[in-house]
């Protein structure tokens, strides 16, 4: 298959008969990748709420109607239950089953919830000069639990989880006004410099994700990252969720500039 | 009363002591105004949904927890059964009660939801120059229900409310660019020009407000208005709902340009 010239809706189609599951960065290159989010109604409005409060880490791109498992504004004709390359089932926040689709668990109560990933600005920082390093070696960016604490909705808590770019100094006023135009896909930058200050100790130890070598003349610049809302519903320990797996995202039929303010 | 050095804080306590409503225009200078929609938690989850769905009519600025009454981030120590200035409960879509507390018919499942409104963005489009004779009258923005369909979401569903102002040719570019600058509060216009494309029939006869002379060099230029999610609500005849009485809003501790992503 020749992924590169494959559409959103025949990637999803792919994915839906039961294609071997391949992480889905570079592919539908320009079209906005999301993650997901799936959650008994019960657990519902505290994570939308949840959502709402910290839209950094959590920027909301789709919330589908209790039961429903078409994303019917981003991606029409699609079905949540199987688009996605592979799922994870946690129960009670441990991993039960990893899965290529999810029709056997699919309960009449599931809201699911599609929330913006950084390939979205990643590109718009590329096509600025910006060099991403990940981005080009196929790697995954670093990410760290940070003691920024996110603002807390009902059973939901826990800290904030970011990913790290390294930035020429003389492109940081740059790589800040380009995310600033991306509030849907984690937007402006949350921290610049120092990982100490938001409680990183080793920029070389990332909590997931690859290593990244800051070179001088760098600066390490820090997002809020999609991670969060994930870990945060796990630590929660909701008696079902169900979300993508890692690197396995939802592609969507909308273009990253869709998402832009400006 | 010196309203024009009262804080927001001492104009909370003010209306919280039960003194005399009076509308909130002018109050406290560059401080967020907010509407409020308070809604039994039955009916929060699809409202909230709507919310995200319409995030031009309906940004949000703070959604309480359901039983919680102090607006803890924009507005700590405030009470929000008291600190509006006068209130409105609505039973099954009909005006039930006016009136200056809601203490006696307060629920402990009741979720509050403050959304933003456009007096954040008008104090940025006068400062910059552009002139809005509402703003310096004293009088209302003119207001249209238009043919656009909002989002629906669970029970909720509605035309959208558009609130209008008459900009010069040469400042219309400048008026986009600013209220971009503000997605929390209504941001970009959603529409320039003729009314009629957008089922306004008479510019000259708002649905809500006062009449704006549109004059020779001018464009009218259209706004997603804070009255869609109250004209929503109320369409879909919720058992209980309680709002603020229209120019009486909740006046937070936050800078206008919090709101502001650049």
């Amino acid at each position: 298959m020749n992924t590169e010239i494959s559409t959103p809706s025949e990637l999803r189609k792919m994915f839906r008969s039961g294609a071997e599951p391949i992480p889905t960065a570079g592919l539908a290159p320009g079209k906005v990748q999301a993650n997901l989010v799936i959650l008994p109604k019960a657990s519902a409005f505290d994570f939308l709420l949840f959502c709402q409060r910290n839209p950094k880490p959590c920027p909301l791109i789709e919330v589908l109607e209790p039961g429903s498992y078409e994303v019917r504004t981003a991606a029409p004709g699609s079905d949540i239950r199987k688009d996605v390359p592979l799922y994870r089932i946690y129960k009670d926040g441990d991993l039960s089953e990893v899965t290529q689709s999810i029709d056997h668990v699919w309960q009449d109560d599931f809201v699911s919830f599609l929330l913006g990933c950084s390939f979205s600005f990643e590109n718009a920082l590329v096509s600025d000069g910006i060099r991403l390093p990940h981005f080009e070696n196929g790697t995954n960016v670093s990410m760290y639990v940070t003691n920024i604490q996110t603002e807390p909705a009902g059973e939901f808590s826990g800290p904030m989880v970011v990913s790290m770019r390294s930035i020429p100094r003389d492109k940081i006023v740059r790589a800040v006004q380009i995310t600033s135009r991306f509030p849907s896909v984690h937007g402006s930058p949350i921290h610049i410099g120092n990982p100490a200050e938001i409680g990183i100790r080793d920029l070389n130890q990332p909590d997931f994700g690859d290593r990244t070598v800051v070179h001088e003349n760098e600066v390490p610049v820090f997002w809020a990252c999609g991670v969060t809302p994930q870990s945060v519903a796990m630590h929660s320990q909701p008696p079902l969720m169900i979300t993508h797996a890692p690197g396995h995202m939802f592609i969507t039929d909308k273009h990253d500039s869709e998402y832009s303010i400006l």
